[in-house]
């Protein structure tokens, strides 16, 4: 297996940027992989300062991601970077990672993958056919006891799963409506860059994610209600779903930006027929079991009961916060030794994080979502 | 103003009940009321081993209501009592009820008030009719921090309330089948005595009169998904329902009686333009109120900050718990209250205590949920 | 055994006062006993008044405590009280109790039941004399979960007990101070009424009788840090105290009534080899047990896995706060229990309710506190 | 200023070590510095595996850190590394801090920085004599709300500080004596690696520091308790200690490592005459105010309302929980500007981390705790 470190490209993620600092800290946390290129903005001045914040090379720095995949395509191997990770408005995601899929990049793209499903299953078929590996970071289910909590409910440690209720409430679309928050966010009002989906695409698909990623529940139909309290755009910043799963487990799905006070509210509650679970991400360190008859009981990151996938997340012992960069790492981490099978001639297709299927059942229960709430709330099934 | 002790009469909550005796806590707490008589049980000889237990004169220990309603009512005025206390299995209130107030005794009763719509409307005629106060103990809006989250919406300091989300999730029944609960309970599984509903009937209905008590809002339509996970009697242990309030405000309301582990998970969620607020009934003494950009506030109670009616709902200072009994107990001080305002020539029907108003609504919210669910889950207008 | 409700008299407690009202809730909530008879105030008129309110017959009604004393030992004994409740500030509790045990009554009084140690021991030997039974009300001990603890702790489920770290901060002295808080408390800052101690004898006793109630720990000797931060008087107003118990084990001992923002922050934290447990009287339903090596459990209130005597000491189901006049009313079940059980021959005077030992012990370790709080900070024996 | 990235090498930290990763991430994850050599390891082939695991220079990987030293010293100014990171066990701080101060490199250093205080003292002369910036990592002066707290603390928000109450618990010692911690902490017991204080040494000096840096106050003396409950070797495993302030404050310190169940339990509660806070470790991202007659406020990581160094510390928005790997990148960021300040000859002894100053109060504390424990646990005044 090739131990050197492993070398990105990245496209956004400039001064500024929210989100493009926290991926470049945790693909390095673990010293195992570098930034080597990047554009960093459509702005060649800020992509150069950018850059050189980065200490890069002036010479692997762009401002057009077509330019800088079509020339790093070009660099010799041993200097090539690996995976190029994209950070930019959702709008510009799916142009952007076909390209690198077609200059044989492995990818790492945030969510929403694409703005439709159509994009969507495009860019499972091109990285299919390139056989490149593609990550999107759906980055809570790099928690450890979001793990443990898989690992539960795949044991049958619950029982039979007969409910799952999921919510995921911020409430930052009031005060940036009173001009309050500036700056990457604001763009997310723009149907012409966000796409169709304002609250559901932005947050609920990592709600949606998490009910499949610990349970392996898939939808079969769906009922829902969005609003646009507060917008004022047509785009929904609320939106409330009733969900049949294959197998006759009832869901209860909550998202919603204008929940006014909520900071990242995203909860999980799984309700099976012998034991039921809770998380919040807010407190992921935690995960509260409670039983029929028997007291309840919190287990916690780092502790020796915890199964092994879940001590294995962690960076820190007990009671030492690792916080989100690390759950980020951990699918770094999973991307990296898929890379590396892959490398080795192994297969790089599965791995403990969310790929391509995800991204396309991420947009596939988006649009189901905006059918059924576009359709007189009616009941719905999963679009396919 | 007569300031006697109130005297009550009781049927059911003979030895071995669960609620029967809160209620004579909670109406003797302030030494305001007393129980002078009572049909605790059907069976002769329990109801008057429960009578003798509490002190009564056993000529006024009955085992049939009718007979208690009967010669209680021929009993001379100032031995008589004022009102009667309703403590049995649902399928019975509304005969009794209505038997008691045709004797021209006020009336207190357990929710559900009827097992239809229709009986709960026939209730609130006769009370009318014959004035008599009618007491429905929906006691969990006995809470001091309830008390002040409804000032606090009444008053805008919340702005205007955009979404509720409410939840009443319980875990006992799971536990019954397996046959580990005994007692008062079994008979909640037979619709003969339980009615068309399990759960929203049960408990369903005190989260609906709880939203209503603190927003005033009402319903317009709604979409529910009921199932009968596990109880094996078509009756549904498990509700989850869309709801669109008049005037714009959105709903979600999901109550449980199968969600394994949980106690008594009555919790509400109202978000405003201004502020947001949260309250759970496991821990009742504090109110969380979050706001667009200024730190979370919790209010206590016994807090120097409260409103008015929040403050005079405790019998105890900040930091030592009331509890349920003393919410129950505000109830019936706010009940006696109207009776002695009638006594005194005065209004009786208003006061702050839930009433047979709220006995209609609830069961006008079963029914539509019943219809909802049974309909295809179908958005269907509120019953009226 | 006698089942009349058993009759008592009351001394203090009048219109306004804030703990003669619980008592009075708690001692009547079960239904076993009323009050007849009362001393309410010094001011006739303000006693006639609070007895009116309580619907007393007016010759029983007095403002001398002697002569309540005197002359309800002359009421035939059917209907004489068989038990007073002392309510009056600190200083009175001496003589009032010893007058009443002089006039063969059995006492409950609150705490500290004396100004001094002798005074304790004084009425521990008066009260042997007499064969009365002597009830202190340390009502945190009527907690469901703190019965739970003693009995873990009882049964070796923590294995040796190696620390005990105990905590009662309360806020309002600073408060007081501004002008704030008017009414009963106010007599507190005066040494003539209060005693020697303000803290340690107004709640510090609460928190060394917990320790003792659950652990059965005697102390040896401790070195303790007083203050008087605030007060103006004299008198402290916060204690710290290192404590070595008996067989090994330490101690950390903080009471303080300066600690701004706090309510009633009793808690206890009891680190054994095995297991630790950790209660907070603001959140009373609920006991942290945390294992070396396993995940942290969290036993509630009515939990089917609680020991028996846990189980007795609750009137609602887990999930419905019983709260702190419960806890009192547990208290007065078992001093009731031990007054019947003298009734019908057997031994009063033992029973799971604080007794005079306990008052004497509580004197003692004010004391111990003082001295070695006025000697430089000495470590200091207990005093006997 | 110099934009390059700083370069650091590191003694300590090899395979399998716990904290010396998490220096690599903190120092790293800012993009703003490297790992360019180090001595990993006494053992030479494990030092090479763990240098290799970084991808270092062969060149560059030492097994004895005078021999680094020495060597690195004598590297080209633009490759030589700018500071060394000591990560080994205590015992060895000492020698090798002063090696690399000798040789003109800036120090980081784990706590505690010596195993006495005239070491501490000496290395405070050797770096000011050499004019060399010395970093202690007590991380948890990193964490946002810690930089809240001693903001408002400065700001007189409190009012004046009347009482501190510290308590830093752990739990495994206990744990470990039971064969069942392998790995790094096994020295810890060692008095001839550890010094002559395992508890104190190893956590009460972050207690200490954490009180210092939040409210600046000075101990004047203090007596203290400590026990070696488990340990077997004569080191203490519990400390508790009550302090006088300066100025009339008064403290309540406690550190333990036997207590059962505790993960990483660091809190701390300050008192002050308008306003108290409280913080813990564990939920590092919150911040409880409480006021004398106002509502408790919870202040939060990330909110609009936090003190301009509370915002600078945080990567992720509020709600994303940044972790203790980002407070210990907030001291690395602290002590890269001196180190810039000073390269562009300005003044670099000052900025926002603990110094070696707080390495020489740490010192005084544990070794005036000892002196007190071990002379019949006297008040005793800090030694200088």
């Amino acid at each position: 297996m090739d131990k050197r470190k492993l070398r990105a490209g990245m496209v956004g993620g400039g001064i500024g940027a929210f989100i493009g600092p926290v991926h470049r800290m945790a693909l390095q946390l673990d010293n195992n992989a570098e930034i080597v290129a990047g554009a960093f903005s459509r702005d060649p001045e800020k992509s150069r300062q950018s850059g050189a914040q980065l200490h890069l090379d002036p010479q692997r720095i762009y401002h057009d991601y077509r330019e800088m995949a079509r020339k790093e395509a070009e660099v010799p191997e041993e200097q090539r970077f690996d995976f190029v990770v994209i950070v930019t408005p959702n709008s510009t995601h799916f142009e952007i990672a076909r390209t690198f899929l077609e200059h044989d990049f492995h990818v790492v793209c945030d969510k929403p993958v694409a703005l439709t499903l159509d994009q969507a299953k495009s860019l499972k078929k091109i990285s299919s056919d390139k056989n490149r590996i593609f990550m999107i970071t759906h980055a809570y289910t790099g928690y450890p006891m979001v793990k443990q909590a898989k690992q539960m409910v795949k044991n049958g440690e619950l029982g039979k799963i007969l409910k799952v209720v999921v919510e995921y409430f911020q409430g930052w679309v009031p005060y940036r409506l009173q001009g309050k928050v500036q700056g990457a966010k604001t763009w997310k009002f723009d149907p012409q860059v966000s796409g169709k989906s304002l609250t559901i695409a932005d947050i609920g698909i990592h709600a949606e994610n998490l009910v499949r990623y610990i349970t392996g529940l898939e939808i079969e139909e769906l009922c829902a209600d969005t609003t646009s309290f507060l917008a004022g755009h047509g785009l929904e910043d609320d939106g409330n779903v009733l969900i049949r799963y294959k197998g006759e487990t009832k869901g209860v799905f909550c998202a919603s930006q204008m929940s006014t006070g909520e900071r990242n509210g995203l909860t999980i509650r799984i309700y099976g027929t012998k034991k039921s679970l809770a998380w919040k991400q807010e407190q992921p360190e935690s995960l509260l079991i409670r039983d029929l008859e028997s007291f309840d009981t919190v287990l916690y990151k780092g502790g020796p009961y915890l199964h092994e996938n879940a001590k294995a997340a962690s960076r820190l012992p007990g009671g030492h916060p690792d916080g989100l960069i690390v759950a980020f790492a951990n699918l770094y981490q999973e991307f990296f030794q898929a890379i590396r099978r892959q490398m080795g001639g192994g297969n790089g297709s599965s791995g403990d994080f969310p790929n391509i299927d995800d991204g396309v059942k991420g947009m596939s229960f988006v649009e189901t979502v905006l059918e059924s709430a576009g359709s007189d709330n009616k009941w719905t099934r999963l679009k396919m």
